[in-house]
């Protein structure tokens, strides 16, 4: 029983049924039928004019974000712990030709107003040193907390007054909108986002992230480097179908909310075990060395996480006995 | 009727039962059982020891091969006709982080020890001249032409002489082998190819190449260089799958053999209209603006290439029908 | 008696007092007295409001130029014989962060309207396809033709007409500017150009050229790339009192006309030998092996071009003695 | 009165001296006599076989030594206050084409093996994770503090244990030769240093620092790389001469020297104001707004550090009144 990684969980198999339905010839890259009624769907979604790609790992769509945003010069602000601080092998650094990363403080890899400003504040505004130009922000974040539609809007004023874009890494956003109980565009555009990338792998898709620009003006020359990068796929009707199987009678919010509730489940037996409120699919618990070896004796796997601690992550497909079952065992410690 | 692009060929139906194989809840990125698998499948199939990885895309295979080969401020040899001289967006300049492509000449998009050495000799040892430290070919060529065996030699032995590194495109690997009914060994490592990019999605994969490193030592620094250009799938055991497939049972061979077969089909009718040898599966015909039209309107669908000029490629699922009516075709205009 | 080369001419005796007379405790990197003056000074000399940089060298200033012009993933038109093309060992590579050359031909290292649409109309507008940003042209170009004002328009009037940065590299635009006997103005804005890299090295300083921005909203982003290439020299007032020293009195006219004298002296001895038009201080002649022999028995020394001919250099130093025995030998060939 | 920082200082007259009398016409670049006998003179100095390299700024010299010895994919570990990670723009990061910086603790921005083991052993070997290949210290710090022998040993005891390469920024390599009074081979190579910053200019040069390899087969490619960033100057022989006439005579150890005692007549009158011992030319001292004030009315000038510290730097031409006057006003508040 694997409560490792939603990266690991299986595909859909409405997803798989795309895929067959995708498989004759049709035009390569994205000028197939699937890729080119993209931004359509992805604009009813969201209620606006967007321009989404796809992309086919949340690496590449974050850090092709960044470059959208961020000049090789200058720098992007994100929490100490985000995912492209820590856990993508420099991907920020390579698709921007350098930018650095300026690093903010925050409970539960959540940054505020105050923490971003503490930072920025701190920089003067000479030519020695890295200018911010963009904020990043992880929904659901590393830790398993949701940023609000209000504390988004708040951070986004912060970058509309400071000239900074505004990037929102959603490698979980599928589970902070069920959290939220929001629409996309309340979450997005409405509360002052820029770009999105809009996890899809981890919550049922095979190979494939979305890329969302509400700043229209930006996804053109981001198509450019996507081709540089070697993103564009040359049989991007099968990334596309992935996508539009996943939208298609709100499977992506089945999904998420499977996870989410497997994890409240887990949740609730572990009382004041939990190092963080659990408002996606990510626990993060107080179990010391012996307790995690009984965990693993019963059949559960996990990741330990800091000394004493452990990692549990659930997904959609995640067995609703397997979440019951350890549970309990948690329980039973 | 289709001539267009084997990029834009179905995928194998074996492709897709490895895929639904896949489907179960296993380890993330290329931890998996199927990844893991990759190295010892592809030593058997190139008959040495070899580290094997998935890459989405021929462009990024490419490109990760070529910054394992050359410092960004050297140079690359290649032919002015190469793939990734023209067709990749600058993702040779993008991986390499700026190392610089040196042209050569060559009929068919194949250059020679000849044409390779008029360009290096050219170069004076000086620090303000870029310096080439790989060659890049393609085989079967952008034209349709296949390097032999003893012509790979030729070149290597040069680049062995003057230190550089060695890629071979592979795009259409498959293609090149069945034309040469040589073993893949003999047309790689034994002819002293330091790297190859071995295509799988033209011969129907689904969205996945491999990236063949002869030279082992080469491939640690490429698994992180993958990984932060956002190329290591977090559902990696897919790829794995479809590699695994199209080996099982020699599709790769009989897919590469369908496509030859269909463009001999067609090239037989074509006859003195051939632009250049048919080795492979595309072809490049001597049709004027009003032939192209009369084919078009036999519902034949194909690229104009320079004026006078169309190309057409088959691919594995280019149904014979199709092939026969093209081939009657153009032997009425 | 050396003919090899500019950059090996001495030092103005004015550079040196200037020098000197900077030679107090002053504010470091360009917030000194006379850093900040150079705007005034160069707005003065253009007739027109700039931004004017020092630089240690002409390949940083043309690449910051490249840079503030060109996104990475796109190209730079340029001569095949463009200095940034052979000689910088890839900077423009290295400072646009990839960016691709695309080689144009013309005579004598001048591009035409005609020439640049030749390589630029090749181009479709595809995502695979490296797209013109900006076109660089060098005045006095590689092989000392000068391009007049109205060559300049029709050429930027192009850039304008497709939306591409128009970049002039002037190692030796003080030479060009004596040829046409017109004024800075006129071959620079009035013409269309967005930045001028203005060489003053070759010309009697001793370690700065100036980077001219007539289009002032590129310089900020360009005083942070050049802090970030490492040229931001902490003493950068004697980089700043050397083009003072030079633009007080005319010196650097003075300096280029003495040059261009020189040149015209060897030009007229040299007759039919010349392989192109003298306008400014460089001279390619058809000269054989035994004659060059000869004329480095008697004492001068200068390169090899190609096969069969040799280039000369004259300075703002060359004595006149000196140019006159050449000449004299020259003609005794 | 100055006490901002010795970047701002004058030149020494025996530098100017080496300047005019390289005046000459010579050969371009660094093919001059004085730059060709550079590796011979440091390698006396050094009492080993070294390459040594002009470079117009530390800046440069710090992101050349760092491209040498890390990929871009890659970290490079230096204190949270080393130059390299704070004034610099991002140049580490332009130069190694987007490196990490991975930043350790320490007082007086003094690395420690334990404090650099705590950032090193918190990475894990996967190729998530930017793994660290070199470690960057500063000699003397950017606090003042010095390193010993023995402590710099200590550190690339730890480096050649884990195969890092090891760079000294000596921005300030001669205040703290001085200090220690030891050779410069004993805090260099004898210690295991890879890549010496070798810094002149703060120390009475115009415009030129030294890069010095231990390692010399770092070299070649540094050449090539110096070349491509726009720091090959064409009049090299002014840079080489300048460094030269500061080795001449032990220049470099008195300017050192006079730096050293002005700021330790400071340091006396500082006591326990003091923030850090003073061990080169830099005091960081507990001053309050008022009586910042009033040193600023008396005429002395210097930076604010944070709230209520204040910077002062004394350089090789401080005048001795000047420090004796300024450690009466500090006495005296």
């Amino acid at each position: 029983m694997r409560f490792f990684s939603d990266n690991a969980a299986p595909v859909h198999p409405a997803v798989f049924d795309a895929l067959a339905a995708a498989n004759a010839v049709d035009t390569a890259y994205d000028s197939d039928a699937l890729s080119r009624a993209l931004d359509a769907r992805f604009s009813e979604l969201f209620e606006a004019e967007v321009s989404a790609l796809w992309i086919p790992t949340g690496t590449a769509a974050n850090s092709l974000a960044l470059a959208a945003l961020c000049p090789p010069f200058a720098g992007v602000l994100c929490h100490r712990d985000a995912h492209i601080n820590n856990d993508e092998c420099g991907a920020p650094e390579f698709f921007t030709h350098g930018a650095k990363l300026l690093v903010c403080e925050g409970e539960g890899a959540k940054v505020t107003p105050e923490t971003v400003c503490a930072v920025a504040d701190a920089i003067s505004d000479g030519v020695h040193w890295t200018q911010p130009r963009a904020l990043s922000i992880t929904n659901a974040t590393e830790y398993g907390l949701v940023y609000t539609p209000a504390e988004v809007s708040a951070l986004s004023a912060l970058c509309k007054a400071r000239g900074w874009g505004f990037h929102m890494d959603g490698a979980r956003f599928a589970n902070a909108i069920v959290h939220l109980g929001c629409s996309p565009a309340e979450l997005t555009w409405k509360a002052g986002v820029d770009v999105l990338s809009f996890g899809f792998t981890k919550n049922g898709g095979m190979s494939t992230e979305a890329l969302i620009f509400f700043d229209r003006a930006l996804a053109d020359d981001t198509r450019r480097r996507r081709k540089r990068a070697g993103h564009l796929l040359s049989k991007g009707r099968y990334l596309a179908a992935q996508l539009h199987a996943m939208l298609e009678d709100d499977i992506w919010l089945d999904n998420a909310r499977a996870a989410n509730t497997a994890a409240a489940t887990l949740a609730k037996a572990a009382g004041d075990r939990l190092l963080h409120p659990v408002q996606a699919n990510e626990l993060f618990l107080r179990v010391d060395r012996q307790e995690a070896a009984s965990l693993r004796a019963q059949g559960f796997d996990f990741y330990d996480w800091a000394v004493g601690e452990i990692r549990l992550v659930t997904h959609w497909a995640t067995p609703q006995g397997e979440a019951g079952a350890l549970a309990a065992a948690i329980a039973a410690l």
